[in-house]
């Protein structure tokens, strides 16, 4: 079983408008609504895939109870602390052309709060083989978090893969995090390195130990303890990339589980994330797409 | 006291952003939730004014709960009937240069609804003075839903201001209202006349007993058995229309409860209208201008 942890969740709402214009009232089409956050969707792919999970996080007020009454629909098991702070939303204004994202930043949680979350995340560890700590801090939380995560799972023997931004992944790879999945934009953000292997090994030489990079439509480059390597799709699927990097994250939790080697992990990640593209929501994966991408997936040394 | 209806209530949620950029993500700055609805409008700008109110309208789901709890929090008194269908969410968008609006359409009540929510105006209208029912109708809602309020108040001996549009606004009118309110653009979608007054004229054959049309920032024209008369500001005020509407609907209704001369209720109404296009939100009125304004509002026979 893999223990997702989702600090920032949200409830993700999607309206349908026939054309947006700056200025004027619109009509919204079709309105739904969906429990958001990428430790969620890590569990979602995991789930749909028959991997056991669980999905932890933070929920408060009522659209903390719209949340939580979507991952009870889609079967998703979870563990969600209620909170005080009410859980925000985002919206996503879906025309002909694009979607316009408006995203709130999310209440700050006490920080009894995030020790409740820990405690928590220790107890539903207990039978986990993997952890995940995923998506953005909410303003206020300690950057340490999934830092956190990373030294209750090691004390359960759990390995984890994090995947976050700025301060909260250097703490992560500083903890020792097994591995750690930044894109390219959020790499330079926290290492001085223009070339992506030589800024993965950064992170490595941080104490993190894989990094695995994502590179959009061109796959994942790894950096890690049993070498490098770059693996990538043998076509391009066009799609919503959004929810991509989750489903890549539930395969590298899954591989840590299975204990296989890079090379087949970073198959089934790139596989998964490219069959992510085709599903027009996040948190789900398109399977027959999955299996006929697997095999072509050209991984090589670097 | 004055009962208000509003049948198609909605969680009004303001975002302000740094500025609205089609198919990007945005930060949100600051979230703003209120209880929206023009009849609860009505009810905001008389419960300030000290005109005891009662908002009554449907709510259900997370978000009627969030309406329930604003309205508690201001002080407003009401009576809200639970239903079923989700309450609507509203998004007004607000950057530097403009506010960009995405309207929920509102789920269906079934007419067994409808008739409870009838049920709970007949038992509230003890002891009113005057009724208003105010705003768009959800779909699927009977067309004569205001009618309706006009004949259970009638029963009840209490006049009733309908603020509406389209089918709702004729079937009022033909229920015989004592007072519609519609707008320039309201009344020319109802009525084949070009003539403002004409139109007017046309509602009050219909079955209206007066007819008060609002013209934005020129004022009101109202038809009436009294008379017809033009009612303007001495002086334009700059700020936000939304909610002047329901503040000359406030006027109006509490003109009923007063029953004083129509050149009176028209003053105060234009004054109160004009007023509340100084304050920000929607359902207040900024008191030391509406006195301001008052007496200086020029009101002339057509």
């Amino acid at each position: 079983m893999i223990v997702t942890v989702t600090p920032n969740p949200a409830l993700d709402v999607s309206y349908r408008v026939d054309r947006l214009v700056h200025g004027s009232a619109h009509r919204v089409r079709s309105v739904r609504e969906r429990a958001g956050g990428k430790g969620f969707n890590v569990s979602r792919v995991l789930h749909e895939r028959g991997v056991g999970t669980l999905a932890v996080g933070p929920v408060g007020g009522v659209l903390g109870e719209s949340l939580r009454a979507d991952l009870v629909a889609s079967g998703v098991p979870h563990a969600l602390l209620e909170v005080a702070a009410p859980t925000r939303m985002t919206v996503a204004v879906v025309d002909d052309e694009d979607a316009t994202l408006f995203n709130e930043a999310g209440a700050a949680l006490p920080d009894t709060e995030w020790d409740r979350l820990l405690d928590l995340v220790r107890s539903r560890l207990a039978g986990a083989r993997a952890a995940v700590c995923s998506g953005s801090l909410p303003r206020g939380a300690p950057p340490d978090l999934c830092a956190r995560v990373v030294a209750v799972a090691r004390g359960a023997g759990v390995p984890v893969v994090v995947d976050t931004s700025g301060p909260a992944l250097l703490a992560a790879a500083r903890a020792g995090a097994d591995v750690v999945k930044p894109n390219a934009a959020e790499l330079r953000e926290v290492v001085a390195a223009d070339d992506p292997v030589a800024g993965a090994e950064a992170l490595r030489a941080m104490g993190a130990r894989a990094v695995v990079l994502s590179l959009g439509p061109d796959g994942l480059v790894a950096v890690t303890e049993e070498g490098r390597w770059r693996a990538a799709p043998p076509f391009p699927v066009r799609g919503n990339p959004t929810g991509a990097g989750d489903a890549a994250v539930a395969a590298l939790a899954n591989g840590l589980v299975e204990r296989s080697p890079w090379p087949a992990r970073l198959r089934a990640a790139v596989a998964w994330s490219a069959a992510a593209v085709a599903v027009p929501v996040a948190g789900s994966v398109d399977a027959a797409l999955a299996r006929d991408l697997h095999d072509g997936v050209v991984v090589e040394p670097v």
